[in-house]
Parts: C-alpha cells; sequence; structure tokens
C-alpha cells in the first residue's frame, strides 16, 4: 500500500485523484487546493485542506500545478525525508525546491476534466533522485497504468518537445484542414477515418518509412496548384513542409 | 448488378478488385493492366487483358493509375456511352479524354499493398457530369462502403489539399517526432496513445476548440527551451507552426 496526496485541483490533478481513488494499492489520504472552492469538486470522502501546515504524513506528495508555479510552491513544503514529485514533461528534476527527496511523475496524455480517461493505457514518465525512490514510484505508476517509463530530465525535455510536434502541431495542422473544408462546405468526417488510419499506422510502421503525397512524390504540379487555393499563412506551412518532406527524402524543390 | 471494369494494378486498383469482387450487387468483369506481369497478382479467375481493344462491355470503367497518366490513358478509351471515371483526389473530371461519359470514384485513404483494408469505413467521393451517371456511382459505391459523398471538382481540390495537412504533413510530424526521441533512445512508443487519442479526439470535437501547448499558452520559456533542442529544420517548423498556433488564438509572439 503506497500512500499519496495530491497537492493541486486542476486536470491532471483531477485526473489522478480518480485514478487512485479507484486503485487497489493506493491509499490516497489527501488533497490539497490553494482555495476552499476548487476543492468543491473533489469526493467529500476524500480528505482535503487549504492549509500546507495541516499536510499528514505520506510517502509520496505529488504537485499537480501549472508548470511555471511548481519551482515556488516547492519550496513552502517543509517535508523532511518525504518524496516530493511533479508531473510536469517540462520542468526538470532539480526545480523541485524541496527540502526532502524529488521525483517525477509525468502522465504523458493531454487531459481536460471533461473526458474520461483510461489510466492503464497512459504512459508515466517516473524519475528519481534515488534507486528506492524510482522503486517507490514505479510501484505507485504500475498501480494505475500498465505502461511505466524510466525517462531522466534530459530524456523529457526531448519527449517533451516531440509531443509537441505530434500532438499539438499535428492539431494544428488538423484545424488548418478543417478551415480548408469548411470554406468549401465540405464535411470534415470525410476525413476522420483517413486521419485516424494515418495515427494508427505510426504504431506499427516508423513514420519515415509510410510518407505519402504530393511532396514525397516530388509532384509539382500538385503542389503548386494547392499552394493556389491556399491562404499566406497556410501557403507558407505548406512550403516549409513540403520542403521538409522533399529534405528528408533526397527530393529536389 | 452494375458491372464494372478496372484499369490498372496499382495499389488503389488492388484494393479495388479485391472489394468488387466480395460486394454482392457488382459484377466485376474484367481487370486491364499494361504488362502481362503486373497481372500475375490478380486472382486468376478474374478475367484480365492487356489490349485496350480487348476491353469487355461494362457500365463503369474505372481508370486507378497514376494522376500524371489518367488524360493520356483516358484519350485511347474508345468506348462510346460508357461511363469512364479515375480515382483521383487532385485530377478534375473535365481531365478524362474519353469519348463517353466522365465521373469520378475517389476512395479518400492512403492504400498501401500490404495492408488490408476495410473498405465499409473508407469515404468515397464522387462526381459525374449528369445525374443517371451520379445515381450508378452511387449504387457502385454504396456496395462497398457505407461512406458515399457527392464532392464536384472544385470541392475535390480543396479536399485533396486538406487530406495533405492532415494525413502527409502530420506524418512529416510523427516522423519528426521519431527523430527526436531516437536522439535520446526514448522509446516513441511511448507517444502512440497521446498520438492516437489527438486524432480521436478531433472527431468529436473542432480541432480548433482542442488546441493546447504551449504556443497555445504563449508559453515563452518552454518555446525557448525546445528551440535550443532542435535541428535548423525543426526549428523553422517549430516556429512557424507555433506562430500560426498565435496568429489562430490571438497571442502575441
Amino acid at each position: 500500500m503506497t500512500s499519496v496526496i495530491i497537492l493541486g485541483t486542476g486536470n491532471v490533478a483531477t485526473h489522478l485523484i480518480s485514478a487512485f481513488s479507484k486503485a487497489k494499492n493506493v491509499e490516497l489520504k489527501q488533497v490539497y487546493g490553494r482555495k476552499r472552492s476548487s476543492l468543491k469538486q473533489i469526493d467529500e470522502n476524500i480528505n482535503s485542506t487549504t492549509n500546507l501546515n495541516d499536510l499528514e504524513d505520506a510517502e509520496v506528495y505529488i504537485i499537480a500545478i501549472s508548470d511555471d508555479a511548481i519551482s515556488a510552491f516547492s519550496s513552502q513544503l517543509q517535508l523532511k525525508n518525504k518524496l516530493v514529485v511533479h508531473t510536469s514533461g517540462s520542468v526538470p528534476l532539480q526545480s523541485l525546491q524541496n527540502i526532502g527527496n524529488k521525483g517525477v511523475f509525468y502522465p504523458l496524455q493531454t487531459f481536460s476534466k471533461k473526458h474520461k480517461v483510461n489510466f492503464s493505457e497512459i504512459p508515466i514518465c517516473i524519475e528519481a533522485g534515488n534507486k528506492n525512490d524510482l522503486y517507490l514510484l514505479e510501484k505507485l505508476a504500475s498501480s494505475i497504468s500498465n505502461k511505466v517509463y524510466p525517462i531522466d530530465s534530459e530524456q523529457r525535455k526531448y519527449l517533451h518537445v516531440s509531443a509537441v510536434f505530434t500532438n499539438n502541431f499535428v492539431n494544428h495542422l488538423y484545424k488548418i484542414g478543417n478551415d480548408i473544408c469548411n470554406q468549401k462546405k465540405i464535411p470534415f468526417k470525410i476525413l476522420h477515418p483517413l486521419i485516424l488510419e494515418s495515427a494508427k499506422k505510426i504504431t506499427t510502421n516508423n513514420p519515415v518509412k509510410i510518407q505519402t503525397g504530393p511532396a514525397y512524390r516530388n509532384d509539382q504540379k500538385t503542389i503548386l496548384n494547392h499552394l493556389k487555393l491556399l491562404s499566406d499563412d497556410e501557403k507558407k506551412i505548406y512550403k516549409l513542409l513540403t520542403k521538409s518532406i522533399q529534405n528528408t527524402h533526397g527530393k529536389k524543390l
């Protein structure tokens, strides 16, 4: 049984609270929220507080607040010999300013409060300052997910920027695709199966090996025709990604 | 019963042959291939030919060859009062040079010969020069797919460029994400659930409404940290897409 306290009430905190509440080998001892109002949404059977001096005793304290606030917040924690972790993809372990041990417990998924998630399929990247703490985090992570990866701070920086490309930027390309369809009253859902298939494909193929399209084929006629249909912003993105595909695949522009 | 002849033996042709062979209300009368060798992979029970003069009688002739070759190839077809269609997303209906009727039968999916596809979930975009032909194509498309959309040539141009953004360019971003992970020996599969979830999300949400990430949050610190990790090519793409997200969401760079 691992005892845990969650510090925070945002998206990640909410999903962790829900997952730990259901987990067999975890005792969720307390939830801390800055304001009483933010704690209202928490199940009333869970012990909660707005006062850091009232924090109970637990093995792991999970700070699930916005990236910018982690360092300053952690310096307020007077928890000797306790493991304090944050949940951020972009904050180094050493940013934690608590006096005890430090770690990272980073669930790699986009969370929104509305959508329920199946935590067992969400990769959790863990890091700690020593072997015992890493083992403790592995036990804790395994209690809610089947996908636990030790990832150090250096790797995590790269993982995070990779997620920006494959998630944030990809979503923006979906947005552009949607805009283009809307212009001509084309139902965007025509593209849904293709979008899902493209995502599924890379789970069994190296993306570089399944590239297709006019840039890959060096089909100048189609490329020029496409450029005529686009706004200035879209054109810049089209040209740059076309060039990058051609650089990758050794075609000349 | 709609009678069909397929002209071509590439990816799209192969998948259409397989789908039509199984379809209840379709009679696949013949397959044409330029070379005898390319016809070897076709089921030997299907009538095939390498001679355009030997084409049999059918209601619909489907040209499934590379985009650039469609126009010239279609001019060789001496099929009076017959409907000839192509399967391309980027070629206008009027590019067909046959003497009979013209149409488009465009299955919107990436095909590779290796991967089996479930045709019933693949959107087929149809277009024809008259109502009767459109009805005939709708009947034919519905025999293999549940998703049939009448899309005219003007719309199809936009649909195609939208597919380039949401499929070809997205795959290239997956490739970049994979490269970044490889550099630091991070298993790319950590990102698979996030990638699948991002794709799934836009089937029930407008992409613009679910944008997240440092660009969206205008998190300059993270953006600058990310740029330090990237190659020159990656940097250019990161900057341009970040700017585009910020333009969309009214944030200042």
